[in-house]
């Protein structure tokens, strides 16, 4: 009877001092990353010294030898790269897109091919038909689509708190939109950058060709042109709709898969070295901007994440592996052979987390897991609450990390979630560079991270 | 017995058709701002057509004949203009300060006279001495620093993760360190401004002169230059330490008192129109930049705020009251004169709101209120849940509303809290442009604003 009495006084007693031990260390992590930090340089470094680097360039493979210079730098206990096979499409020199309308006045659109589109093969000059939508366009009879270029004005849905679900609505008009347009024998297709606000950035991306249909050329224009384009189009010149023609240039291709790799640090676990907690974001970038947002932010978040622990003199009970993962954009080659290696050696793989949606002001994280598995994250809420992070619920992960859920059904895969409302202004486009990440907000991110990744080692 | 029971059904069944019928509204009101919003167009006329507009200008004298044609034209209950005196200072023309290092080597430095300044009347040439905090220089001999030009090198406190209590750390050495400066003799001040990063943006801001001290003239110059300066001077020459003048003028001046006015409109209230919310920004800005974010955004949010409640046809119970205060930054003559001419026109003044902390992502609202007024403020929580607002707790109201409470004891007073990670990359600098105030943000900040205005009137 005692010792239960003592046991029940006992325990909130231990959790106390656990729970201040925990804020403590927490304390010293966000000190490090806002008083002493390293992220923001090493970000200006990759987005300045190396820039954009898409899967397969040179650029890339100059990213990689980046990543592991400044690992071996840092001292981490292992620095290793894991060599993959990726794809290589290059975008090319010619990418160009004019509007004329009936009287002969030109107009430059701002353009940038899809990745992966076909190149147009020498200049494509066609008249052009408009679908607000892609319901709209799989509806269309083939007469007026035949031999057209089709110009897919889909709007980002405002409405949607979250961007990222307002992205997830509008993201099948840049996969399939191509097929689509095919299957009705358009020549080509030109979409509306998936983008919130209205400006002169067109933003890239990857599309898929369905099988066994032509593949044709497909790029996305700007915002603003989008809306000009369809102004134009709607205007009526004496009770007829205004004709016009737009002339399509774009001179990218595929080349043959190449080798390239997965940047890897460890620091090895003290009592539990063969459980790895697996952590990163991607290194390749699309070949605009410079990656900042996307990824850089998220590569530089988990990178300073582990040197913060480094730093701190933690020793970690699972081994943690930082994994700058390569070919997120146009393949995840990177994940799928991440998850399958691991698999095939044996490892056992015991969390993930993912850094992938910006480097903005953390507002907390998401888990793909079980119930089980969220309410564990939940129980971290009020440590982070002096650092404004709110956000602990069901979600995503993160695309480098979803693989390793095909191999192990049971691994909770942690998602860092910023705030959204600016990074569809940047994605993908010419505007995604070192300027527009505030270092504040990425070092909140990369000590929050930082924080993630110590509790889940010391309560898995 | 039967009542009882059925009113214990009721109650909760009541609050939920209530909670409903609010979450309903206040997504109406998301939906107004984001997808017909009119906020971003008015903030870029604003800042844009009209520009700076400190107190006493012909361009806040424009502002205000901008902001009553604006609330006509949205056919407001009632428009009117506020006579008040303000303070008139002017920054002049001349403004400079120059570095000249032993060897003659010279370097401009980018700088900004605080709020009120006496000017330097030509030339000083002078010796310069460093501080690293007001207390430093509050001990030090005067033997030392007479005759020189005091340097003020305290940085803000990066280790705070709210950045308005690391500004409200540092305000003291913009406010006090002409007046301690000069009790020990020194010529001028400089300081370092008050800005969390490193860059070449000046931030001015008032100080205040005490008493019976003579005035010296102070000035701001940029974190970047009071790095390089603080460098320079502790850098050793031969044993000896590198000997540097300052070359510094600045003919800004103070004026007579002129007229000016608070900006007010109002939607009256349907039962209780006696009783007034009172909801407002400030109208002036300092005379830099284009007082985008402090507090072009804070006066937008509020109009955009009532424009929402009107376009929505919603008839508020008691009188919904906007005012554009002028003033806020020196002297704050618009916020006084508003509560001490309501409290004398016996008006009953039930709560106030106010927005001046930038057009960043909405974290919540504070409130300078009793228990029991908090405890109102946080049933709202979960009805901005869906918006990512987290943050109900006491805080401060705001400058512009904080006279009210002299007259209006029990007046409970919010603050719009919006992430305050980049206010201080912008605030009071020539950086603080309409191209740094993101869209959604902003437009997400008067939504809140205006769904709280709603439930504040509705349970009240």
């Amino acid at each position: 009877m005692k010792i239960l009495i003592a046991l029940i006084f006992l325990v909130p007693f231990l959790n106390g001092i656990s729970q201040k031990g925990d804020s403590a260390f927490i304390r010293s992590i966000y000190d490090e990353a806002l008083l002493r930090g390293e992220a923001h340089e090493n970000l200006r470094s990759l987005c300045k010294d190396i820039g954009a680097r898409i899967t397969g360039s040179a650029s890339a493979d100059m990213a990689i030898f980046w990543s592991e210079k400044l690992f071996e730098k840092y001292n981490f206990d292992k620095v290793y790269l894991q060599k993959i096979r990726v794809p290589h499409w290059e975008r090319g020199t010619k990418e160009s897109a004019w509007f004329i309308n009936k009287k002969g006045k030109i107009k430059k659109l701002n353009v940038l091919a899809l990745g992966g589109s076909v190149p147009s093969d020498g200049l494509i000059s066609s008249g052009i038909i408009e679908f607000k939508t892609l319901e709209e366009l799989k509806k269309a009879s083939p007469k007026k689509v035949k031999g057209k270029i089709v110009f897919l004005n889909e709007k980002m849905n405002a409405h949607l708190i979250n961007t990222f679900k307002a992205y997830g609505q509008c993201y099948p008009i840049r996969r399939n939109g191509a097929s689509e347009a095919s299957k009705l024998g358009a020549k080509a297709i030109i979409i509306r950058s998936l983008a919130l606000p209205v400006d002169e950035h067109p933003h890239t991306g990857s599309l898929h060709y369905q099988e066994g249909i032509k593949k044709i050329p497909a790029a996305a224009i700007s915002t603003m042109d989008a809306d000009f384009l369809s102004n134009t189009l709607n205007k009526s010149i004496r009770g007829k709709k205004n004709a016009q023609t737009i002339n399509l240039e774009l001179n990218c291709r595929l080349f043959s898969d190449k080798d390239s790799y997965n940047v890897i640090a460890e620091m090895k676990g003290k009592l539990k070295p063969e459980e790895v907690i697996t952590f990163g974001g991607h290194l390749d970038s699309w070949d605009t901007g410079e990656g900042a947002h996307d990824d850089g932010a998220g590569v530089i978040h988990c990178l300073e994440a582990l040197r913060i622990l480094k730093e701190l003199n933690y020793k970690p009970i699972h081994t943690l592996r930082l994994v700058f993962f390569m070919n997120e954009e146009n393949g995840n080659r990177g994940g799928e052979d991440y998850a399958s290696i691991a698999f095939a050696n044996g490892e056992k793989q015991i969390a993930a987390l993912e850094s992938d949606r910006g480097g903005f002001a953390p507002r907390g994280f998401s888990c793909d897991g079980t119930d089980l598995q969220i309410k564990f994250l939940k129980q971290f809420e009020s440590l982070f609450a002096p650092y404004e992070l709110h956000v602990f619920e069901k979600g995503y992960g993160g695309v480098d990390i979803g693989p390793l859920k095909k191999h192990y059904k049971n691994i909770p895969l942690f998602g860092f979630v910023p705030d959204s409302q600016r990074y569809f202004d940047f994605h993908h486009s010419p505007n995604d560079v070192f300027e527009n990440v505030n270092k504040r907000e990425l070092e909140l991110g990369a000590a929050s991270i930082s924080s993630l990744l110590y509790l889940l080692d010391l309560n898995l």
